[in-house]
């Protein structure tokens, strides 16, 4: 076979694993979990800027994972997070979420299960598994990547939860402890993100880097991460494009 | 849509997982591991029972688990118990491993990476995966695991290494351990294994259970695990007649 594994200019080893960050990267959150908000709000009578909503339950995503990352508390899964993080934005928008019934808001919380994949995600990752290892880099649960990947048609190899590294993007342990359950080198693994700050982290990890935009994860207004701010080995606009620049 | 997920009888709950025992249950060891070792001793001139070589090896698999299942040794991963037991199995039959290039010798042993799938594996776990979340609950470790789904085209949706339950069956936690990571109940998982032991602690620790037989995983003269040994929930002679039992 002439095939080539594509070589890192960053760490100059061959890679054999293509991990990927999920929410935004893989998958539409916001469209998404603006989706089940709408439906929720529909069935319960309440008034909701769908869209609002999902943005303000996503921004209460970081300082939840921050009381972890910086020692505070101890490890808690991505799925308790955002249930607490539920409660909280319902607060925000006018909803005392105790009378709701449990069951309710469970269900919701499992609309992160369910985000729909970007239109090139299924196909730009079942041509890059052909050649290379595939599976995410997501700060999500075992459980949470499962179904989202069952749901979503995601042909992934393996799932390494944050629940089996123990820890939270970025700190570097989240990088290397994925790499080590592969048993591969740091170098012979290369990270794809829509996110500069995941990327730079993965390099000082000693991972390869792969910057793919998607310039309306955020809505029509996106600021942030329109474009790489950083040396990445490469940039694509799509997951499909980057299985062509990976040679899959 | 009308189908209905199995009730096992011994938990009486919904089967939502059908995990897999691996080497014997799902791939076929002996034949794998003997082709490889046979390669080995013609290219280096060694006169083996490639056959007799893969049981001694296979032998020594127990034992070194035992050490780290009773305490006596901290948790070490599949493939570094495997390397250790390969240079015994090397003595055992009269060849010094120290010679032998360390290269060959990793090479041989990633022989257990590249197992071949038992003729119904493929096509029933296909079938099983429509209806159920499909993967192994195996004392292999993930890349191990990884590598032989790649190279069998094993259609799991998730792998969970021993090295990220940190333990070995049969004790409870490997099994308890597994469920948690897919966040389901123990009575909502079910072990299908050729070995009777693996089931027996599968039911201790709440799944539920079917027997599948493998009459010759240990070559034409088997004498264990001809028959199921207890009131398992299903048994199946093929894991695509355990598809079928499972209304998959």
């Amino acid at each position: 076979m002439s095939f080539q594994l594509y070589r890192s200019p960053s760490t100059r080893r061959q890679v054999r694993a293509v991990l990927f960050d999920t929410f935004g990267t893989v998958v539409d959150w916001r469209t998404g979990v603006a989706r089940e908000v709408a439906a929720f709000a529909a069935a319960h009578a309440h008034t909701l800027d769908a869209e609002a909503f999902a943005d303000h339950w996503r921004a209460l995503y970081q300082p939840a994972m921050e009381a972890i990352r910086s020692g505070k508390r101890s490890f808690t899964k991505l799925d308790t997070l955002h249930r607490e993080n539920l409660d909280e934005a319902l607060r925000q928008h006018g909803i005392e979420p105790a009378p709701v019934p449990r069951e309710t808001l469970e269900e919701l919380n499992k609309s992160w299960h369910r985000l729909p994949a970007w239109p090139d995600s299924v196909e730009g990752l079942a041509a890059i598994r052909r050649h290379y290892i595939v599976g995410p880099l997501s700060n999500g649960n075992t459980s949470l990547l499962l179904d989202m990947a069952r749901n979503a048609g995601l042909p992934w190899d393996v799932i390494i939860g944050s629940d089996m590294t123990g820890t939270y993007k970025p700190l570097p342990q989240a990088y290397l402890r994925t790499t080590e359950f592969l048993d591969l080198e740091p170098g012979e693994v290369m990270l794809a993100a829509a996110h500069n700050n995941d990327l730079r982290a993965a390099r000082e990890a000693g991972l390869g880097t792969a910057f793919i935009a998607r310039p309306t994860e955020h809505g029509p207004g996106q600021s942030a991460d329109l474009a790489p701010q950083g040396d990445w080995d490469l940039v694509a606009s799509s997951i499909t494009e980057l299985a062509e620049l990976l040679g899959a």
